[in-house]
């Protein structure tokens, strides 16, 4: 019998206690019903995302939400800062342009780690800079990007916000948006959320409220001063979603039961051992600062990464994901986002060994098994 | 024990035999399997659409998809006729003005119906108009729009598109996209698609696309030509919500498999017995050129609607809609889309009467049912 089991970063497997809620007979969203379930899921987004801000939800995918940090701030012509490290900070810099931006970007190699004072240089040479866009993970090449420190640079300037694309982490690894002066933050619920795809979220610091006043770029759908405007009832201005609200609602609960600094632990850890299982095993890691919310591994040459992941989706219901663009084939990645423990990294770790044995490539997977379990059995949970 | 029943335009009730199809494991989009789903759905939306055309399928609210219709087709200045007839027809003026087009627009009272001759007109004083913009049923006050006779008109216009908001009636209503020659139709899936909100579909004409070539406004996440592109290899541009699509799946074979014709026929009679239900009582239409997705009837003038609604809410589980903006407690709107059948209209309109008598209201609602059951079973099934 074949199972079915998701390493892939988006869309992740959901808990079948989330599934059978989200089964549950539509409930209509004009409701006193329904709006007690949207109040809670607002209070509880402001959990996760550890702010103090309103935290806004859109039905869209995370890229909708993107698209809005942009239309909602700022106006034609203004000058942004994009930090490109790959596919998903390139699609900032994309829908710059679309909206007749000034973009400076700081295009990295794909994996490569950024240097904050880039950052810092470039907002000196360049005050007039209205946003900066950040990436927290980079899915595409399994990246962490030291949102922090940048955030702590961005916040010396009083007319330039900190946008963040924190969609494939959020909830996985630690983002405290105030404390890290982060405006804006943003995140989709196919991810650490263990909801299906369907729903985006973003938080707003009172600067880059601000610039909601000034802001001419036309806009209907992703327009937030409409979002702001029904939130105050705990309501939203375009039929939403309803059965993925009642699923968030449950996976915000589970979340903060478990306590969010429990959850980024548990992430660290499986991508701790996932990263020194792989090490162990002879094979490299892709990217200069790897993320615990996806890990990129780079395949010996005379893999074809297509195949490895084809072999494994076909013959053992194991999902990873591949590379993307021009790292199609060279890569494979490995997810550690939300519902998991630590047999499911152990049962990537195998599958991978698995994989490339069947595809001729010789490896000591045992050795990267133990190398895993040192990490995941370490300390008692 | 409560029984809840949703007799509101959206969302409305979705069968168990979807609820449990979108409640199964996650799939991944970009793997074999879920292609094949995808295919068959742009498939099957083309017959519920009635049209050769492509059908794009998109993931935000119904609003999204009209936005979708003005950025990816029209440019800045565009000169544009909307007709308005209620919050639906308003909500394309909101949206062109927001993009700065030139809108002219043909404002009804609400409820009223739409003399074609008066589009006729404008366009022959205005051949310039780029795109009409109407709506198959309005669903603030239940009014069927001449969609036909409009579309036969506009057709005769080289460079004017024919948009169509079909979201509250397609699969309802007969919609014949391509035999009244409708260049655009935008519909969602809390309707009569049986599904819970969260996509949104539009079917685009050739004449339709050749525009997408010059048009010229901002747009990213609401541009079709990266959907066009992702389309040919049955795919998206953004992550899709997968349950929900696997649950399309499943909505789009239970409709092929009764014949659209049939469903059509099963709507028309259940908005015929609710209106001479409630005309038999004593109780007015609201509009003048009732739809049979959605009946609007007007209060008494000494009963307050949202009483009403909330009483049949709260004590009996009954979800109605009432009138929104200025028709706020005004009107009651009992929808006939989807999941439904004769007893179903019976229960609507046994609601009505209690909920009616409990607030003091002298009404004979059985000369309704009566009335009600002489259509409802007039024929066998």
């Amino acid at each position: 019998m074949l199972k079915k089991r998701l390493f892939t970063p988006g869309p992740t497997s959901v808990p079948e206690e989330i599934l059978l809620e989200m089964a549950a007979p539509i409930m209509h969203h004009r409701t006193d019903e329904f709006i007690s379930v949207a109040k809670e899921v607002f209070e509880n987004l402001r959990y996760i995302f550890q702010t103090k801000n309103d935290v806004f939800v859109i039905a869209s995918s995370g890229t909708g939400a993107m698209e809005t940090s942009i239309t909602s701030f700022l106006s034609k012509g203004d000058k942004v800062l994009v930090i490109s490290g790959g596919k998903f900070g390139e699609r900032f810099k994309e829908i710059s342009l679309a909206y007749q931006l000034d973009v400076i970007s700081v295009d990295l190699k794909w994996g490569e780690k950024l240097n904050p004072d880039t950052i810092k240089e470039l907002l000196e040479k360049n005050p007039d800079i209205k946003a900066v866009f950040g990436t927290l993970c980079e899915t595409s090449t399994g990246t962490h990007f030291d949102i922090q420190t940048i955030g702590e640079i961005v916040s010396g300037y009083e007319d330039t916000i900190f946008v963040v694309d924190a969609i494939s982490s959020l909830g996985a690894v630690p983002c405290l948006t105030d404390d890290w002066k982060i405006d804006v933050v943003i995140t989709g619920s196919q991810k650490a959320f263990m909801l299906p795809p369907g729903l985006a979220f973003m938080s707003v610091s009172d600067k880059a409220w601000k610039k909601t006043e000034t802001s001419n770029l036309p806009k209907y759908y992703f327009n937030l001063k409409k979002y702001k405007k029904t939130l105050a009832k705990n309501d939203f201005p375009f039929t939403i979603p309803v059965s993925l609200v009642i699923g968030l609602k449950k996976s915000l609960n589970i979340i903060k039961t478990a306590g969010i600094e429990k959850i980024w632990e548990e992430h660290r850890i499986r991508a701790e051992a996932t990263k020194q299982a792989m090490v162990a095993a002879g094979l490299k890691l892709f990217s200069e600062a790897p993320s615990n919310a996806v890990t990129a591994v780079l395949l010996p040459e005379n893999v074809e990464g297509d195949k490895l992941i084809k072999l494994l989706r076909t013959k053992y219901g194991i999902s990873l994901a591949g590379g993307q663009d021009h790292m199609k084939g060279k890569i494979i990645r490995i997810s550690h986002l939300g519902w998991q423990d630590e047999f499911d990294v152990l049962t990537a770790i195998n599958a991978i060994g698995v994989g490339l044995t069947e595809l001729g490539y010789s490896i000591d997977i045992e050795k990267g098994i133990t190398a895993a379990k040192k990490i995941l059995f370490a300390t008692p949970k």
